[in-house]
């Protein structure tokens, strides 16, 4: 089970204007989740990228006393955009949420955001680095991190984890039955084939019929722990060094 | 205290592909939440918009057995902008995240659609409207009703209320005493003035100095819970009737 | 009948560039009309609104030694759009005018413009706002009022005039006996029937099948007068408040 | 003097729309003039432009039987923006209005449009171009006329007025001391000089002392009723053939 | 034959940064080659407009010792757009290219840009020059010079030419015999007819069979290369006298 | 050196409409390829990118038989643009080429296009997706692959050549040595040191103080020719399976 939620985060909603106010002198980082509403197999819900990506965020702005903003738990898919129950926004929409949000923090004083997002498609993590890329580009002291927890959990394939895993697959499982054990479904399937190579399709979807890749037979909360404390460590590790934080 | 969450509600977030799939057969109710990241005087927080917002939507979507998607906690505030912590979205992106989540929605099946605004700014309004246009145009068999939860409170102006209540007055403390009490600040101020009529100002606060319009002094979780037993009330009359839908 | 036009209304159409140059150093007030091209049921024109608009500024303006600028006869028609002869632009074609134009009067000097629009549709209203906005950002030295000379003529609900009145109904058919009788249908058509409320449709002109909203057949020329001399009294009180202009 | 205006003249602002419904069936010429808001010299008005355009528009439509649209009286103007009283568009708000008016008339039923723009800068008679093709590739039944009123008149440079001649020059000017001599200066100003060729500047104003071309002393208002003959015969020649109308 | 290709050639494609830095500093000319995919008749390759343009361009560069940039050999073509093989870009991304690549030449340090463009269409050139507009009004220190080679060549109608030439006819044919004879046809087409004047029209291809306009019977390699040389020294003397550049 | 030119190679931009409209009846491959005008390190050209691109692009079109279109030489680049020389263009152009340069091809006929880009950076492959994805949506008959060489060529990292190798290095350099050794500089340049992870900075710059990453004394024309002639080989293999094409 994930941790309990800690009295010490730092949630931006829960702010009056004159709190938020005093916190920024302190120079604090905020942090922005992004999810996505998308298939996600037959396992696993809609939210699932939102899911991974809010509690990682959560634990890094508690251990790091960063500010956490409500997350956007749209975002754009375009792999899996035509299995029932994928919302995608467009990229230019994801470009100007990240790029409106980053600068409103930094108009409000804000200089050191952290995008954390649970989907990692190609497409969507272009749009959210240019639209902070826009941002800096406006004001040269802002320092945005983009990057998704998958970045980092990903690091694990190869390793404790095959290298033949991926959307939906047994890292994204272990993590589900680790942070919300009551979505995950009983049956767990297994994806082994992958749209070709470099092509643009209409109908990806075609090629993924299990809609996932990997193999969740050998997922568990237990690993997904493991992998939920490895990305939160690397994460603030990051978060440290680049925003020349100190401990 | 709010109503605790019913075990009906049926939230996007936890559903599968393949159970939202088959949910859309029976043509429910979709509801999209919209708050506001935005300044609410000296004893509300910055969501106060979203909390309000995403309480009734829930309580609706359960009466009516509706989907419920996740909210946008983000909107387009003009008049509060320059107040810290108010983090505002262009016009623009609120109507092509409304544009394209109702378009998503439609494309998978769904066709009755209820987008319910913690925020009520004119432009914020009229950008959910123009989004939500601009699929019905492309699916003219979409049916979207849009409106704020303060289209219906505010029908309680000069009857149980004064008729001078607006931004963070005593309606809105009230319903946050009632939804999260624990966000309420101790001192209860009092806002009597307003920005010139008609005026498109670049400083608008100047006008509005404690940020707040009414007096909160009468506020209680009571009266709150009262305004938001006759919003859900009328807002799932509203919808059975505009949505031709059976009790 | 309207009064003749005075010797004195300032017509930026009529100013050479020099005279134009030698005004602005006064720091004049500048009012820009706009209507629409629109179905107004059987008995009024198309452009019923703009007729009503450009009196009203026009008297305004000589009242206030204003500099009156050429009217934009188009709008943003949303519930009307299906009726022959509805022109419609896009919210943000008007949005992008009135940005435009009333940068262009700052850039040129001008720091006090007053929009008038006889077309009131909530959507063409936000696009004036809009674009007003966003050159008030870009200058915040612009003072920019933005309303529709209805916002005024709509106080008489419920007083001379009953509630249920809006659209093409006893206000305006008194307004345009006054201005255009000439243009005034002798048939006076009564509409008692509204699109359902919240509601973004595709066919809102089924619910409103005369095309009005009111009585108009007790609209008369005098009725009119008195409305025009209400709106045009209380439209240069209001300028004279918000611009701080003397009497 | 100009022709008085015609009891035939149809104008779209006065026509109700089952009156328009009516007429569209006989599926007539619809008129749209363009003018501009620009220096034109100290001797001539800031609306030169549309006062011709709108002149030789009423005389074509009351010939041609056609529909007289509403002008517009705003353009794109980048050789004169920096003297005073230009309000300029840009070249997208150009496009955007003609092509939204063009779709709507197309809409409505109209499928003849003559646009004629007294404004004759490349760029804003590129705007209009740009926007009636991208109408007429919406809808390809519609026939689009896009033209200057001094397209045709400065066929008689060479002719009866001088090579040397434009903005605000004889030709202009004798056109306007025939439309409206109460707004022609009575000092004659001659412009010799131009920008240079095919620069595209940030200060072609530098370049053009007397904001005009040309030598005005010649001008005459008989003059400028032969120009207007001409250029109304011309027009009406040209669209009799080109949307193949009868006599 | 064409001139060889000069060893002083400066190819920007073929400096490296630093080189690219220390040139800079002597403050060049920079010269942009647009061309277009577009029909030209039976006898004449889709990219004629980029061989002419570029070898213009590459002996003015030559001659003023300017940097040549990569040519950009799409444009806008919408009169010959429905014939095979023409490939066209819309005018605003022919706006945006120009933009950035002229801004970006000027955030570089470069202060003086001669585009060239072998397509001459109306909105093509629009286009370019729109585009340059933005760049000069952003950084006002910019020189830009845009124009077609045609607008130079075409002084030759009526001399040497006949007038009644143009796109893919005597002059243009002339040119491709000069610089790639070996891709010019045996066969040498006429084509006498325009579409209708002014129109705006889905289907302008109707009106011109051939696809040229002008006779090409008469076409001559020699008639090319005097034709080239012509344009090269009047380009060369019209960019010395707008840069002011010394001989 | 190059494999010389074949005569087989066919290239858009030297067939006639008439020769294109045969060959596209076969149903060929189009190839466009894309470069960059981008600091390269001291010892490389701006257009490295496009040399190599441009070479690997004719090498695959003439092994396949496919149309080779005209090079765009300008692309994306966000991490060198403050390095003299860079060119960049922004996301949104680059993916309006793409979409617009696509969606004519398959306008013409033309249902097979492999882009193939000589920059790889993330922003500038996003965009190229994102206008061949928009292609696509609207036309699904149209089968794209996009892809850079560099996808293939660093296959090699960890194999012939060291991981640590990018931007201007041994792969990089021993290819130019192959395909234009006269532009490669003497001295060879080293990088170690990248900007830090994740990071969306104003001044990626100064973190790659060579302008490159990789050890370049290493590079050879042998390796490069060996480099070639793998990305050739798979790149024939990836199209001829993605394409469905027969050998």
């Amino acid at each position: 089970m994930p941790t309990k939620r800690s009295r010490r985060t730092i949630l931006l909603e829960e702010l009056t204007s004159a709190e938020f106010a005093r916190l920024v002198k302190r120079r604090p980082l905020a942090i922005l989740p992004f999810g996505a509403v998308e298939e996600h197999g037959s396992h696993l819900p809609l939210c699932t990228d939102a899911f991974q990506a809010e509690e990682v965020a959560r634990r890094v702005a508690t251990e790091l006393g960063a500010i956490l903003c409500p997350a956007i738990r749209y975002g754009e898919c375009r792999s899996t955009r035509n299995f029932p129950g994928t919302i995608t926004l467009t990229s230019e929409t994801v470009r100007s949420l990240t790029f409106e949000i980053v600068s409103e923090l930094g108009r409000n004083g804000i200089d050191k955001i952290l995008i954390i997002t649970g989907h990692a498609g190609s497409g969507h993590m272009a749009a959210l680095r240019l639209g902070a890329f826009r941002a800096v580009e406006k004001m040269p002291r802002l320092k945005v991190m983009v990057l998704s927890d998958f970045d980092i959990a990903y690091d694990l394939r190869g390793k404790e984890f095959p290298v033949e895993d991926g959307h939906g697959g047994e890292i994204e499982t272990s993590r589900m039955l680790h942070v919300r054990p009551d979505l995950v479904g009983k049956f767990r399937p297994r994806g082994t084939s992958r749209p070709p190579e470099y092509m643009v399709l209409p109908d990806p979807e075609k090629y993924i019929p299990t809609g996932i890749y990997g193999d969740t037979s050998y997922a568990s909360a237990a690993k997904g722990g493991r992998i939920d404390d490895y990305v939160v460590k690397r994460l603030c590790e990051l978060a440290r060094k680049n925003f020349k934080m100190g401990r």
